[in-house]
């Protein structure tokens, strides 16, 4: 159950007060994402593709929240001085998550979790 | 970055299609309930408090629509042959998620906490 | 009037305090979710039926939430030693609710109909 | 079971298609708006009545979103022709959820579901 | 940047306490609303269509959403007196929002901006 | 009405497609955060400040969710290379909008307001 009992859960002073974050979040998102752009593609049900536009569509979304959330509320400004890439790095991360909207391909939601990784190494390089 | 390309992340069909739920959702944010409780004992600061109050209905609220989805989205009827107890187990961790509402004391997040590790554990053995 | 003013309406404690539940809400939601499978099937304008497709979804993840609600929040250990069919009604129907998602049959919808009101006669018992 | 099986459920068509309305949605957000205030009145615990506070104001806006629905998209230029009173009443029944966020006194609650009821007897006309 | 800085931003006390209104929440999303319409009309592209009718739901849908709040929350007795017009305008402008999401034309969206701008000009009328 | 038809609405193309975007949408939830803070300080009923501290919350969200969409779906490359603060401005930006949860000071929502101002100066900079 260790997956569950994460020592590296964030504990930091925010504005929503609670300190708990996590870029996992993000990442069951993404995961949701990629998965439903496969299932679009193996599929020929006109209905089936066109639920998974719409709930693709809401699953990027929110990549984009749990991103933007990590980005403005846990990270420091010491954080941005040691990672100096931080910014861009969630910038484009975010604009991944815009292009997984529009694309059907789950080359796509590959990419998004490559740059989710990213920001996963940094926010663990934090966590220590 | 083990924790974040989890092998045990579930592929399986359901209404939403993409197949992908994880109890990580629901603990990420019950972290966050008893978190916050803690912070509310912390405290003597009206407005800190008030927030406090405000905030843990939010973060307990999705720790129920996490668990939810998990248990209709997720579970197949030969899950609940092989673990009997899983609806009742869902029914009393909503329940409680619904008591960390209304509670200020940690433990109760703890015992919520309890009971979704008791979820992931059913969880994990039902993707070996 | 009488339909607005039921005596049947409940005032059970609850994390949301106020004690007023009813499966009417989601009856109204099904009812929706089957008007509008059927309308889909009246109709051969793409942009109609794409409308029919997004907006069932709303209305059946709105039967499902109230149903939810319904089960974790009205419904008490007594009841569910009175009537031992509860979780899996439940869990029956908001799978139902789920692949009223996925189908553009009205017939699923009516079967949706059917398990709403086996949990609104247990409802109307719990009254008494 | 007459009150689940309404022959008065509305089937008209609008923006959402489904044809589906009915004032009963709002009434029983107001009868929580109602449930709550009294509950407020009767508690001297400090958490609970900052979520009596909290939740009211919920339940409050849901009867505002369900009545503007029903104003906009169940009501047609003849309803407004036949009842001439029908803005009118709307803008004072939302008026009065605004009024129920604001004030911790079931007597707002009573006045609210009795503008609800008025505009029931009217949509019940209209079903005739 | 006169344009950030409007003399015309409303100041009335309301439900929601903070005085702030402005119809240009509404056009703001109508101008979406109507963009959106048009680049549908542009593209033959199947999944950028579709996420066109979704989009435009949800745009459609905010502008009825403010135009609600402006109306119910902003417009006060004396209002409605000086301008009768008043209810029925924001009832034909929220049915024409409704309409909107069932249209792919964007002449549909002009008329609605056109609803909009006649608020707006009653609107500034009451901030002399 | 030149407020309400500028002319330095942005079209650009972006992953919702409708190519419009304004910072007057955080300003006019700023405007809101303001407002409340002074309310509040201005007011000595209890439940009116805890409705304050409520509202508030949820404009000062409103404001980082606005500013998020302007910085990652409306600015490009370009841009960035032009005005190479803009990354950090929107961190600050919306930093100061989770200040803006935690304070009751109407003098955060001023520098809030600034931000939003200079961020403004930018946005209106790209359309020239």
């Amino acid at each position: 159950m260790s997956f569950l009992r994460p020592r590296r859960v964030a504990h930091a002073h925010c504005d929503l007060m609670c300190g708990v974050y996590h870029p996992a979040q993000a990442r069951i998102e993404a995961e949701s994402v990629r998965a439903i752009a496969q299932k679009y593609q193996d599929s020929d049900d006109d209905v089936f593709r066109q639920r998974c536009v719409i709930i693709k569509e809401k699953h990027a979304q929110l990549v984009k929240e749990h991103l933007w959330v990590l980005w403005t509320d846990y990270f420091k400004p010491p954080h941005v001085e040691a990672f100096p890439q931080l910014h861009d790095l969630f910038w484009r991360a975010t604009k991944k998550a815009g292009d997984a909207k529009k694309s059907m391909d789950p080359a796509v939601g590959d990419e998004l979790l490559g740059l989710i990784d990213e920001i996963a190494e940094i926010f663990a390089e934090t966590q220590k």
